[in-house]
């Protein structure tokens, strides 16, 4: 039972076998002040050591009497009594009154003694050193008697409860400076992988930017724990050991990221059996993402090595480790880890014997959350951008139908679905008007999806976005978008803007393209798009001109543009294509080609409408 | 228009006013480092400055390979191509891939030049120099194209985005180490009153905590402003004008709550309008709480003055300032006020002219929350603590029928019902135990509602509570409990436990008090308690069977048992009374008398019961 290694085991089993090993409970109990209290899971039962209030109190401005004197008043017949005096809040007197005398009191202020009720300054008037009452009192009336809110002795606050703004008002009314809390579980995280550089320096070749770093230390710190960061690890034995010694020296847990390569698991296997007992534990959960998680427990600290890939990463870290730290922190995992009913867009596949973690897109519609389920295991950054939730597949389920309602586990503590969904070819024209929008409100979320027009279109019809751009040209008549509204009825325009087509060539432009006819005849590469977008429309806009001046169709003149037939599936891959030498020229809006070192020449005018659904139109001013 | 002063203003005309004197927006803007990042709000639009991933990568490990070498490839009948390298992820290579000719790659690892596709190692087998390949594979099969995920020049992140994690991984990708968020608004805050000590320091008589400040300090913490404690003023025109000028220094808006003295809003007026321009703008607003809150500006820094209770300073916290510290921080009010569906216990009676902002006990029945109103204006610190959320009573509406929805504003971010109320008499064994069933859990809410057992019995039987605590005796049979049973035949005991209940006399016992009919014998004065309570119930046997000694009815008796009809509402006003000489004896369970500076004699065992709805039992393992 002790080491299950190299054997999967099933997302339950694994955290049987770690909850054998290791029992999650706070580590420590720190005295904080009230001014730092908030949020903070009480360590210990607060008991008041006073009554509140701590005396007799007046609840209103008024006048102290024996209640008894004011029996026989009534709004015609007055009962007059002597003043002898006046007690402020705050302040103490040895004033006594008996049978015959009042007191002026402001509200809060002691009661004297030999009063037993107050009668409130409206019903009451001053008259050369008596007061005129109109309304009897009965005793007890307009006092807050000692201990009537709390009294000396009792609990207040319990062991466990996460302190809220009204909690800390408690403890400062009971007189507590400081207050007993968990200590946060300290975590220390590091990434492992050669490729791997902190953002803010310098990226060269092969690098990309350190992701999981930042969100698990960002979603350590949400759900109560104190993230600690190691820095990145190179992906070989020594520097891995280094950082999980280093993190289990400083910290109550350790997490890594990364690292996939095909020693992996040995060498991890290795070093943490090397640390401590009971070692690993589990390596390899019959889930996706999860297969290479890796659970240990080196002397009583666990430390877990997560898949690489963002999504990925955090998907695993919301399963196997953020209940773990928050069992730690003194919270409820259950109350924690905000979950929601979510309805499918699309039929999901199960994956035999694998429970699958999906990611989904969210959208609100009316009072339903509507998930669009992401891809899991790209790596891509806008997945993790876009992934607001994930949803369990239980490996014994075939497929859930389209429809279905799911629980869905949020990514934060707090659901935002998008405001504002877009599906559009890339555009920066659209990106300034979308972030005016944005500017122009609070916390406004839009989601710009980057897809040719035909497919962005569709996914409006389906009601998977909001607005759709389309802008692509009829390659035969040469007009853009009509094509689009005649097929779809249900559709209209609610904002344009038009941008310059362009060839894009290398600075400098060394084969001097004049047009496209031109590097036709040059016999030059094209970086060619893939079919739906406009590039490629207008690309065979062209060339079909071109053609038939030449008395041949398309397909015959393709065979003599080199490149034509490989297709790049985004602009920026076009654009690179050509900088790097892989092709001579590419088609590209003005807007996206600005963004790179590149030369261009002028082709025509790009019509780009944004389109919503006419009976959905959302209630946005461009 | 300027200067609408002593004249009450509505709800709605009082926001109107402020907000034509004052624009709430970011004050200014930061960067930060990118682990501080988590929930602030971002100031500027990010943009992508890189394509992500920066070059063409392969996004399983395999062979790269020239796809149209692969396109007679089968599983039976292998492709054989030679190997001329291998490229790990995050490293550069020279190798330049043609027909013929294979790679091995990592996951992540560039593409080499020449290859326009990947073979997945699962389907390739190595021999020699060599790889067979059994799989075809097409242009663009797993290779993660430059600037697929992210184009240069693209918006991720908008103006006005509260980071989540995922957001900060986004950063992170994008290079950033920084990111520019709008600065936190800084709010002054300050107690007023003679009466108010810091929590922590000596109270002496007369003296409360200050409150206040604490809770106002956390929820302006919580709603994304930096709070700056001030301290406490005296109740007089130099101090407060100190403090108010202190605020303004420092702060970009000032808070203060307390003084009711009479004097309070000549003074404030005085002060504030010779502060600066335009000072007062509202002071007394028609709604409750709310009449006695002051609305100003500074030369453009709000200060709001609001109420003193606890309860009240909160609820016009929430209803007039929240919003404003919102906006000022870049936050969406209405998204962080939560609102939430409550069903009334009670039928709700308005205010006619004034708006009411009514607090609530909250309490989860399966999906719906039930609320229970509570007392407004009393300045009760457990008003406080059982206030979960308010809802608002028009000013022209009459009543709410009991039953009626209606739409609640939490006093917290977090929704949190209590998970077990209980109503009870006062006892310390009982509070220990609900401690222990709290330990056991992560922030398991109990409310403990004191009350004597007859109140208690009847919330329970109208589902206002999970639990009831009865602890009464017949006064004619001397049998516990068992009337109450008699009477609600749908109630069940879930535990039970007894005590001692005592005579409570001052320090020394001065009178020497043997036995209540030594007592009445030597005409001492007893702190009598409220009927409905086992003090009262069980001084009324005791007496009863003095009386039938003396051949006289209790009333007869009563005549002569100074104290009898005075009626201490709580225990602890009966045992201070005693403390203070206000009367001689009372009587007490000895779990209460114990945390005070008095004696007793023991009377007798009282049985404690804790019963819930037969129908209705609480999971909970006592």
């Amino acid at each position: 039972m002790r080491k299950i290694f190299r054997e999967l085991v099933t997302v339950e089993e694994a955290i049987d076998i770690f909850l054998k090993h290791y029992d999650p409970r706070p580590q420590r109990i720190e005295h904080i002040d009230l001014f730092n209290a908030l949020g903070r899971v009480l360590a210990e039962p607060i008991t008041a050591n006073i009554d509140v209030p701590p005396f007799d109190r007046s609840s209103v401005d008024g006048y102290a009497v024996v209640a008894e004197d004011t029996y026989r008043a009534s709004e015609t017949s007055p009962v007059r009594l002597e003043i002898i005096g006046r007690i402020r809040t705050g302040h103490i007197s040895s004033i006594k009154i008996t049978k015959g005398l009042a007191t002026e009191v402001d509200t809060g202020a002691v009661i004297p003694i030999g009063a037993n009720a107050v009668v409130p300054v409206e019903y009451t008037e001053e008259k050369e050193g008596y007061v005129l009452i109109y309304k009897r009192v009965a005793p007890g009336d307009n006092i807050q008697y000692a201990g009537s809110d709390i009294i000396k002795g009792e609990t207040l606050l319990r062991t466990g409860y996460q302190l809220t703004p009204r909690d800390i008002g408690v403890l400062a009314a009971l007189g507590y400076r400081e207050v007993p809390v968990y200590g946060k579980p300290k975590v220390a995280i590091f990434s492992i992988g050669d490729e791997l550089v902190s953002p803010g320096d310098k990226i060269s070749p092969g690098k990309i930017y350190d992701v999981n770093s930042y969100t698990l230390y960002s979603s350590v710190k949400e759900i109560g724990g104190e993230p600690v960061y190691l820095g990145i690890a190179k992906d070989n034995p020594k520097d891995i050991e280094n950082k999980i010694r280093e993190g289990l020296k400083i910290a109550d847990i350790v997490i890594s990221s990364g690292s996939s390569s095909v020693g992996y698991s040995d060498m991890v296997y290795k070093i943490v059996n090397k640390l401590g007992e009971p070692g690993v534990l589990v390596h390899g959960i019959k889930s996706k993402p999860g297969k290479p998680v890796l659970i240990s427990v080196i002397n009583n600290k666990p430390y877990f090595g997560l898949p690489g890939f963002p999504t990925s990463a955090l998907t695993a870290f919301m399963v196997f480790v953020a209940p773990i730290i928050m069992e730690m922190a003194g919270l409820n995992p259950r109350e924690k880890v905000s979950k929601l009913q979510i309805i499918l867009k699309e039929r999901i596949r199960g994956e035999k014997g694998r429970r699958l973690f999906k990611t989904v897109s969210l959208k609100r519609k009316d009072s339903t959350i509507i998930g669009v389920p992401l891809p899991v295991l790209s790596g891509a950054i806008t997945t993790l951008a876009y992934a607001e939730a994930f949803f369990e597949v239980h490996e014994k389920i075939e497929f859930i139908p389209k429809g279905e309602k799911v629980s869905g586990t949020l990514c934060e503590q707090k659901l935002k679905t998008p405001d504002l969904v877009v599906a559009a070819p890339p555009s920066v024209i659209l990106d300034k008007k979308l972030n005016e929008l944005a500017s122009a409100r609070r916390n406004f979320r839009i989601k710009y999806l980057k897809m040719n027009p035909i497919s962005a279109v569709e996914k409006l019809i389906k009601r998977e976005v909001d607005l759709a751009g389309i802008n692509i040209i009829d390659e035969n008549t040469g007009i853009y978008n009509k094509h689009i509204y005649d097929k779809y009825s249900n559709i209209v325009k609610v904002w344009a803007f038009e941008r310059d087509i362009v060839i894009v060539v290398r600075e400098g432009n060394p084969h001097q393209i004049k047009s496209i006819e031109d590097a036709i005849n040059k016999k030059l590469v094209i970086a060619n798009r893939e079919k739906g977008g406009n590039e490629r429309a207008y690309f065979n806009h062209i060339t079909k001109r071109i053609a038939e001046r030449k008395g041949m169709s398309l397909t015959e003149l393709a065979k003599h543009i080199p490149g034509y037939y490989t297709e790049y599936r985004t602009i920026s891959a076009a654009i690179l294509a050509v900088i790097y030498g892989k092709a001579d020229y590419c088609i590209a809006p003005v807007d996206i080609a600005r963004n790179y070192s590149v030369n261009w020449i002028s082709l025509g005018r790009e019509i780009y409408d944004i389109v919503a659904l006419k009976e959905e139109i959302p209630n946005i001013n461009f």
